[in-house]
């Protein structure tokens, strides 16, 4: 059995605590929600439920397709088991659309499907407002080597290749994600935190509907909903 | 002899004419000056004259060290005779010490010195402020592709390494620098625009004292003196 121990620290969806094994953690999943660099603060009924279950059939798929993630097992209703890591201070987002912050930044009308896939790093540092960065300046800030910037973007765009492809096959465009990685106690890089309805953008294919945290943020109802739908649509490809 | 022909365009700094021949364009320096995405506006006596002399003497000596540039000949004490060449809307920037934009942004603090040097790309379009992006954004806004991009990097570095050892000469810190890109009537990649205290932080290596436009942006005094000390010291070295 795997004891719950100590709190360690939390963030604004999730609190990690100590387990007796000084290379695993405890992921609690919280109802928290907030936007725009914690100016937007609110709460989603079960989203920690929700998103604790996304992100465990995410990552058990992506383990099984050979990406190397922090996912052990998941516990109960909010909690999982995974590799205690140290987080690489990087927000690394992929885009196959066009929304958000970049339709904003650039002027292009959010939905405009990219010819590329786009890569973005953001410095992980909320008094900043995790600024986008680029390579040079994540080395410079000696956050990462660019060696390790090479190994995470390679995982990432395999990464984005497998998921587009699941959500895919329930119907849902993967307009854009983030994503964190982190060093276990081997040195390895490898996925942490979560995958789930607050970190990607998520459109229905059919109407465009979306089924993600901009709900909560543009303030669009139905919001609980969304998160479910996506839930229920991901259990049917299981 | 090369006729002034009809005014094409001008910038905050600069106005573009035609001459007889297609591929050929003159250029004026004015003594305007903008900072701050022009929210900042004034004038600096002779900048025209001084920076049409500045960016001579640097175009000169790059082209002799093999890089291609826009440079045909000085024509008066205002004007240059450049090719004509179709922009890529990229600022190209080099960073040797962080100052400027990327210490407010990344909380660095001004005069550090990097531990690699930095590229950056900003999307030049003024209404969007010049906003910073990445490869894949550029690539992606269909101004450049990834191979132009390289030959962009390529040729900025060699950029680097031959002025800054320059300014070493004369006993100036070459902290950072901006430069445009062109096509010219061949379809070939040349340094356009100019190289200048406009468009560079220049430091004394001795005092620190700053002799470039930011004596302007930041209301320093002695600006007109900056750009003549800048000018004087390069004369040196020719
Ligand atoms: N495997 C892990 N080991 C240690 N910390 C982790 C792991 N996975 C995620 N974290 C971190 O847990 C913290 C809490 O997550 P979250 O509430 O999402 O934080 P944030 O407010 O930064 O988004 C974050 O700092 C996150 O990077
Ligand atoms: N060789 C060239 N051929 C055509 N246009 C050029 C050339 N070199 C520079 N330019 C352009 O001339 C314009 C005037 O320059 P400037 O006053 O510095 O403009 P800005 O306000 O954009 O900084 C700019 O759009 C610049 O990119
Ligand atoms: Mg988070
Ligand atoms: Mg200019």
């Amino acid at each position: 059995m795997m004891e719950k121990k100590e709190f360690l620290y939390e963030g604004k969806a999730k609190q990690i605590y100590a387990t007796e094994h000084t290379d695993k953690v405890v992921v609690h999943y919280k109802d928290d929600a907030t936007a725009f660099n914690a100016q937007k603060k609110g709460s989603i009924t079960d989203k920690g439920v929700i998103n604790n279950e996304i992100t465990t059939i995410l990552f058990e798929y992506l383990q099984k397709k050979g990406i190397p993630t922090h996912f052990i097992k998941k516990l109960s209703d909010r909690e999982q088991l995974v590799q205690k890591v140290s987080i690489i201070p990087l927000e690394v987002i992929i885009r196959n659309y066009i929304a958000g912050s970049m339709a904003k930044r650039l002027a292009i009308k959010e939905g405009t499907k990219s010819p590329v896939v786009i890569t973005e790093i953001c410095y992980k540092k909320d008094e900043l407002e995790d600024p986008l960065i680029n390579n040079d300046h994540a080395v410079a800030l000696g956050v990462v080597t660019y060696n390790e910037l090479d190994e995470i973007f390679r995982i990432t765009y395999k990464i984005n290749d497998l998921i587009k492809d699941l959500f895919d096959k329930i119907n849902i465009i993967l307009v854009d994600f983030k994503i964190e990685f982190g060093k276990n106690s081997k040195g390895e890089i490898i996925l942490a935190d979560e995958i789930s309805p607050d970190t990607c953008r998520l459109w229905d294919k059919d109407t465009l509907e979306k089924l993600d945290k901009d709900r909560f943020r543009r303030d669009l109802g139905k919001v609980e909903d969304a998160y479910h739908e996506i839930l229920n649509r991901l259990k049917t490809v299981l």
